[in-house]
């Protein structure tokens, strides 16, 4: 392909009126997940509309948390009824080994894979450890972490056991995703922009290189994306991933000098989508002058947001797809 | 003073018993503000009890868009029910010229400053134009700031012209404070980190450089906290202020490196005052030997969380009250 490949994150979603038909239908959001017929009708939704070049399973990074016994609704945002507050509560998690569960996701791999044709790429994913384990403590979306800091300062051994169970289940739950068609996987660190640089350290990249490192031997690229970790790129450059998934915030030519020898992912703010035409196409193209020449693929620096308009979308993807490499 | 000074965001706040003692009684937070006596005891309730080296007078960015015609109340997140989303919506902002409306902050600094001693500083504050906009377009705290954005896409010169108007007025707003006792500001540019490269440029360096440069012969040291700006120190080392406030993902070293001709100030994690003491010393000691010799006021990187136990704040504070220069 003589441009860069270019899919959207959470390009299945509010913002397209196929899909808030079917989740009308459906109910709720869990429901949709947990039926391989309707979650891969909605995967597929975006590739009928724009092209795209790869599709990315509908799902959610906690629902993997519901096989270990954690009690997960959304309503519409998630919440975790018996969230780990205590040591104690470690206990009251039950991690399958091997992993199973999730066979609704596996089986939704497979009707999406077998749908798609060659050219496009079907992409699996889960939450890095300390993201995981913010929503595991805090119990709900959080907007200052107190809670799961207050657990992993008060017992930091505990927690990083944690995080090693996290690390290890939601790497065997990555190996389902790819045995059942996934060809490629992101890893979402959604929080890690909460993070200081030392709890950064042990909370987010030592974990999130345990599941890197357990998943070497799957074949597949590995795309980490660390929103709001822009101020950590030397870190980040040392962790054993296939492609750096980066935020709006990132300069993308500034994370390709100090990324030479990973593949980058990104990153157009989300928000440039509520704009108008001309200016997508400027800040699209802008985007793609910066990227470096091999190893990129187009997207947005985070999920597109419910209020975009669906013609919005279509320019932004059609300008990728209009961009031919010199 | 042979230790840095210190002081904390948000340190008369809700996680202080007198405090809640004295909203309770007061019923809304924005009576508090409104009512010098009230709002001057609440400034005064940390210095009382921590030996603070600064008081920051007790108001909200958001309190001086009241004069403008702003409708705003707390209850108790900030809501604005008319708020900017439409050019001819700028036409119903009345800025007073001469600033006035706020005589109830110029009383309440008249009164904290006349009670204070002469080795502790009084701080006013105000928001930076950027922060200010995204709360008068949005009418609430957003978490993806799409209606500013799509605001400012499709009407950028008008844009441009909301964030002069209130670089302006905060100028105005600030040398109000400045001749009722203020020895210090502080400018609180708390969504900075909701801004690409781009849009951080235009939308919040280029008016955070007006209001800087209207109020460079006020004579009293300028705060500029870009919250979420660690990504871009360079870009925010150029501007005329004259200490930078960091948040608490940014490493204390490195902005020592980047910015050496301007003071630094923070930049503990809240979170940390979750910890157990021990853990508190260890992180705030970390911070003091990271921190430059010269030119640095120890605080937190954010401002201190409701949940936060006095004892906590005790920990942190007399640590560095203790500490010696060598």
């Amino acid at each position: 392909m003589d441009r860069p490949p270019v899919w959207v994150m959470r390009q299945a979603g509010r913002y397209l009126p196929e899909y808030r038909a079917v989740r009308e239908k459906a109910g709720d959001f869990l429901t949709m997940c947990h039926t391989p017929e309707i979650a891969a009708d909605v995967t597929l939704q975006p590739i009928r509309r724009f092209g795209l070049d790869a599709a990315i399973v509908f799902s959610d990074i906690l629902t993997p948390l519901a096989p270990m016994g954690v009690d997960l609704t959304f309503s519409p945002a998630p919440q975790i009824s018996n969230p780990v507050r205590a040591p104690e509560d470690l206990d009251r998690l039950e991690i399958p080994d091997p992993w199973k569960g999730t066979e609704y996701l596996s089986e939704t791999l497979e009707r999406v894979r077998s749908e798609l044709d060659d050219d496009t790429a079907l992409i699996g994913f889960c939450g890095a450890p300390w993201t995981l384990a913010s929503y595991l403590v805090e119990g709900v979306t959080s907007k200052a972490f107190t809670q799961v800091k207050s657990f992993a300062h008060h017992h930091p051994e505990c927690f990083d056991r944690l995080l090693d169970t996290l690390a290890d289940s939601m790497a065997a739950y990555l190996r389902t995703q790819v045995e059942s068609g996934a060809q490629a996987v992101q890893i979402f660190d959604s929080w890690f922009g909460a993070l200081s640089l030392e709890d950064a350290r042990r909370w987010a990249l030592r974990p999130a290189r345990r599941l890197l490192e357990a998943t070497n031997d799957l074949g597949v690229p590995r795309i980490y994306f660390a929103n709001g970790g822009g101020h950590l790129l030397e870190e980040l450059a040392g962790m054993p991933y296939e492609v750096m998934g980066l935020d709006w915030r990132v300069d993308l030519q500034r994370a390709g000098k100090i990324l030479p020898h990973h593949a980058l992912q990104g990153n157009l703010d989300p928000g440039v989508l509520m704009g108008p035409d001309d200016e997508i196409r400027r800040r699209t193209m802008a985007m793609l002058e910066k990227a470096p020449r091999r190893g990129y693929i187009a997207n947005l620096g985070h999920g597109i947001t419910p209020d975009v308009p669906v013609r919005a979308m279509e320019v932004f993807v059609g300008t990728v797809q209009g961009y031919r490499y010199e």
